[in-house]
């Protein structure tokens, strides 16, 4: 997979044209999802300009996922005929080159999704998306953790430190990227940690706030993968788009109602400038590992 | 099945009055439908005066459609229980006159809901309602496309002239209507095609857009069904209130977010005057076969 | 179960201690409940200050309950999956005393949840909350109604009267709460009847809100059963504020669409004043049984 970029650090312009592309190529994304947020999920996508598909069933996921542009697997509600479409979307995206973006929901605490993260996650996901607590329960679920870290599963007072340690665990793993969400969101490939401070705390109100991005992390790698754009960059500006325009909506949103329709609005107008303006992304230093 | 009406071209108050019987009547709409569009599909039938019903599971399915007014089944994301209910309401909704729509979701492409939706037409849907490619695609894999007419499957590229010819074979096949959702949309017996350019292209970037349409068509004939009114008069009558409707939305939106919440609004509060002064439906020629 | 309250009638200050214990605690309540209104009910809790975990497969379900602060099982779509789910989180929940909520959607006319019921109501659920019809239906199946009531099942004729005679038989078998949803809403424990004057009835014409109150009473219950509340005291609490939050909604709305959105935003911002302000919370006669 390559990582090359001619700069270490993902520049707004790299962004800009990310967002550019999604626009131009409407990638479809494949999305095998939890039923609470398909709406959600489907109506981001088509805001930011892409194509969801929710192809979920077994004997249809694998057909679809070849020729798909990207796939989402998220884990949040794992009935059995999703969990057989999941497997074989993500054999056949994996036999036909095509980007895929795990969502391990709720992962560590429950007895089925657990043990199908890890199955999926040994088919090394382009991307894995989650909070701190589902990254640092897959990574050690995984067998992944290190052992410094203490590996206190699902605990919510997880540190910063601890869920990049066990991202850059992760990433080492699937030669992949993983995106943690926080209060800063996180994204590294093992070797470059890259924190992006955009968002609003009304994202965490709002059912299908995290799931929404994950496909929309889909969506941009679908829509670089031609230009073999570093997923590195293609997940960065995903999660700063995402970001950015959670931050126009919280401007004109009164609560976590009018938020979830002014994100709808404000990803469909979303343009250069306001990314350009907003965004706030950093280089770390590498020390994920 | 009754074709009489008393003119060709159904006439403004024809489709003031259908509304009004769905305001009056409050019809009994059961949806099998998808699991992306759920709740969008049951506020659109709320708001538009019916009442929904969503009995999609095996065993029940049957048992409720019979004594529906009107029964909905759309195959956007067809598991297997949806699949079992979907058989056995169509069998009972056909056994007892009630109506039903058929939404073929991308049908052609998919190996589980293409040869569904091949048995489902063979029961004679009532009306057919799909994108110009899902109802080209239906033709062609239930046998009944014109060779002359090239049958290209899914492209995208279809001209409004191939549509045409497949929904008027489709509804000389099925004996019923058949509605094909697009710029201007076209609703068509076999004998007469009828165009409404109505709607805003805001409902292609909200997901459930073209689902929500097919679930208000059953709506209108639950509603006219005692009436006997034409389906094909009921179904332009839902096609013309919906995109109205739409209009209305449109015209307060900000973005696809804050459309889709006025779209529900509009609908709830669609009245004569707005259907009459801002629907446009024309009789084209009688050129469908 | 304790019944003990230090008065009879559920005092303003009550409900508004409930509320803010529902805040602080932030319960973690699961969801076994219908895909038409998963989204909108997970946002509602979340606006309302808790946490949702529609954790609904086999296998999981019951491994979650144990540790959950409350469970609502609703049977509006009532998938196998779904059916062994809310089994084993019923039996799981009732083994480790976290409360439960049961919402009998469409019971009485529907073979397959029907009989679940009624085996569910074996449970003793903590509370059950359906409408008028449901929860007659619901008595009437599991063979606790007055014969001289009528039984006359789902009949949307049905007086006040006969709906309290059907919860206070539902009440006297369960030893638990009823609450009979309506344009005055009712609770009952068997003995006594606190009726709730609030609500609006724009909720009869969006989806999903009545589930969405299962949902918010199994919050009441589960943020405030660590002081051993009276649960008709929570459910109390959970009708007003709910109800609350829906008449300043409908005071911001201009349809039943942006009136889903401006109630989740009002389930966000109810505060002590508004639900002291308007709370219209009675003790009826002790005559329901």
């Amino acid at each position: 997979m390559p990582r090359t970029v001619n700069d270490p650090t993902p520049q707004t312009a790299a962004l800009v044209d990310a967002l550019e592309r999604v626009r131009t190529r409407a990638p479809l994304v494949q999305c095998v999802t939890n039923a609470v947020v398909m709406q959600f999920t489907a109506n981001a996508l088509l805001a930011l300009g892409a194509s969801p598909a929710m192809v979920d069933i077994p004997d249809e996921a694998g057909a679809f996922a070849s020729g798909a542009d990207a796939l989402l697997v998220n884990l949040g509600t794992p009935y059995a005929e999703q969990r057989d479409a999941a497997g074989e979307a993500v054999e056949a995206a994996c036999a036909a080159g095509v980007p895929w973006v795990l969502d391990p929901v709720a992962v560590g605490m429950l007895p089925v999704r657990t043990p199908l993260a890890v199955r999926l996650v040994a088919a090394r996901p382009t991307v894995v998306r989650g909070n701190a607590s589902e990254v640092v329960a897959l990574a050690a679920t995984a067998g992944l953790s290190d052992p410094a870290a203490g590996g206190r599963g699902t605990d919510a007072t997880l540190s910063v430190d601890e869920a990049l340690r066990a991202a850059g665990a992760l990433a080492g793993h699937t030669h992949g990227v993983v995106a943690v969400s926080g209060p800063v969101d996180a994204v590294t490939d093992g070797d470059r940690v890259v924190r992006i401070d955009n968002g609003n705390s009304l994202l965490t109100r709002v059912t299908g706030g995290g799931c929404a991005l994950g496909a929309c992390v889909a969506a941009f790698l679908g829509a670089t993968r031609a230009d073999q754009l570093d997923p590195l960059v293609a997940t960065v500006a995903a999660v700063t788009a995402y970001g950015v325009a959670a931050e126009v909506a919280a401007e004109v949103a009164t609560g976590p109602g009018s938020f979830a329709v002014a994100l709808i609005d404000a990803l469909h107008h979303l343009d250069a400038t306001q990314l350009t303006d907003r965004a706030s992304v950093v280089l770390a230093t590498a020390s994920a590992r």
